[in-house]
């Protein structure tokens, strides 16, 4: 990797996520003008990418995005693997920088309520089977069981993402729950109840990235991508080699942690793809955070000491899940929080950080190391 | 970009264009299995990225395919960006390898003879006028009028390329017209007939690019993409600066001859986006083939040799337009060209090749320099 261009992210701007009913070309465009309301140091003239990513089934989105915010780039098409497209379009977007043929991209991810890429209509092995809550619903069953996990632990999740959201002025969810009301909250299915659940919803996510040269004239705090690791093992959930952990998540996180030198321990905060509250402790032991069976106890621990290490912002069930947006609003959140501007959501003096970004019920992952 | 890697295309394979009732997945998969047949010596396990470029409503394609095609890729994800996807699709690719996340990548395009992004529902500037023949009509008034071309001139775009078709056995059309049948087909608009459209259709066109280190594992006849040119001048038509010429193409032309050090009289045979015929006289133009005005001069002296070197398989009109795997076949075609492989279609020789892929009104091209 020695003759790689170094990669910062330069600047960011988000939208509160909502449940409003508006054209995804205007909720592509609010969190781009947010950035450049946020930055006007930079100029849209050096811009030489513009990278959609979002599941919605409109066309040409880059160059009509690019077009409303005075954009003539090189570069501009969509990025779509379903939950995953954030983060995937965030490493196109280094990987044309570090490559040299581009120097400053802005990467826009944004979703509708509505949008589609929720229904997994294409996975036939799960028969009538096709809503996300019925592989999670397997993989609850499967980790409770395997690690003796009651309901009620399972809900401190959800306790803690919406407690911290409340700190989120972008989060879907402004209330904060019980244990009690999580397990006594609607039943989706026998292992699953509604505050279990992450929710679809409106909202955009804007970025900008730079190569070293570029991200130096442009602020003088810039977050360094040093890490990336991706992989996918299937598409169809039920080839998973486990239901008890995440096979893609274990070997993007090691990927990702050997390209920039760093050991699980050395991370200080770090935003997790809680789309399902058994993902965050699945995800916390495939990732090296805890051993096997102890992502519970060290959430637990968290959540009781007021530690906002693991999903800061809330993450996916207390801030909402617009599905292409949601890598980027995860990467937002890390770039917030080691630029030390994180507000009552601010870990102690962060040095690294971690994005954990999957699809389809870990078929695919993306992990990204940020540092200072 | 002296640091960059080197990247070369190894391998392809691709499917008759037809008009087949056929689901997306299975098509993807008959070009990436054609592929496999083509390419023994690849092995599976070495790719470490799949893309897959198309329109198609469906998500989550890049994993899809990976899964039926026996892949783990660590990058999959699916990039559209309309007619112009196959080749955004090929730099992409060709980034991750020059940046060193992976080594060898398969890059597959697929469309449905029904296939969404052929109605521009966004551009609002043009009233009820959204099907891509309006604008076609308005290029092809304004390139007549301004340099005195006669309807019976620019059919000989048609007449060539049905020729050339003929020698594709891939190609949607099996026929050949003489320029009275082209000028006499079905009057969609004053400045249109039937004949001077290329037409939606089935298929598919796969793509094995590599890492110089991989490259001459696999092949001992690899084909290098030295040169790469993209730009986007807006989303909707009514904003380009001509009508009858193609800014972006010019744009991204003069980048990809600059990357790869090369003066369009070095180009021996190219592939040229002949949407609707007076594209390619236009694109000829602007890529500087030849001289403002002289494009239909060159394609008439061209068919009058029976001289393939302008898309020899038949260009979008001969061959169909299945939007994303459009921008793959020609990269497959100038490939084959360049090996000395291209059959009856074969121009003598050729040692430098280019292809040109645009979307909607040439608000965005890609042009791309292949070298052996």
């Amino acid at each position: 990797m020695s003759n790689m261009n170094k990669v910062g992210i330069v600047g960011h701007g988000i939208t509160p996520f909502s449940k409003e009913d508006q054209k995804i070309e205007s909720v592509l465009l609010d969190s781009a003008k947010e950035l450049f309301r946020n930055n006007s140091e930079i100029n849209r003239d050096e811009i030489d990418a513009v990278l959609v990513s979002t599941n919605n089934n409109s066309k040409y989105l880059s160059p009509i995005l690019s077009e409303m915010a005075g954009i003539q780039p090189k570069i501009a098409h969509t990025i779509e693997s379903l939950c995953n497209s954030g983060t995937n379009s965030i490493v196109s977007a280094y990987s044309y920088i570090a490559s040299g043929l581009a120097d400053m991209i802005l990467v826009t991810g944004a979703e509708r309520y509505d949008s589609p890429g929720q229904i997994l209509e294409w996975d036939n092995s799960r028969g009538e089977y096709k809503h996300p809550v019925f592989w999670a619903s397997i993989f609850s069953k499967s980790y409770k069981r395997k690690f003796s996990i009651s309901d009620e632990q399972l809900a401190i999740v959800s306790v803690k993402n919406h407690k911290q959201a409340k700190e989120n002025p972008n989060a879907l969810s402004k209330k904060t729950y019980t244990i009690e009301e999580v397990v006594n909250s609607r039943k989706l299915t026998e292992d699953l109840r509604l505050l279990d659940c992450s929710r679809p919803c409106t909202g955009s996510a804007s970025i900008i990235l730079a190569s070293e040269e570029k991200a130096i004239q442009v602020t003088d705090k810039p977050i360094w991508i040093t890490g990336i690791g991706q992989k996918t093992t299937s598409a169809g959930f039920t080839k998973n080699s486990s239901f008890s952990s995440m096979e893609s998540t274990k070997l993007a996180g090691q990927t990702a942690l050997k390209m920039s030198n760093k050991n699980p321990i050395d991370v200080d905060v770090a935003e997790i793809h809680d789309a399902f509250s058994v993902c965050e402790p699945m995800a916390l032991e495939s990732l090296g955070f805890s051993a096997e069976g102890y992502g519970m106890k060290m959430i637990e621990e968290l959540h009781n000491t007021n530690n906002f290490k693991i999903n800061p912002r809330g993450g996916l069930i207390g801030s909402g899940h617009p599905l292409g947006a949601t890598g980027i609003a995860q990467t937002i959140e890390i770039t917030q929080q080691l630029q030390g501007n994180a507000g009552k959501r601010q870990v102690d003096k962060p040095k690294t950080g971690l994005v954990h970004n999957m699809s389809a019920a870990a078929t695919s992952s993306t992990v990204l190391v940020l540092e200072t």
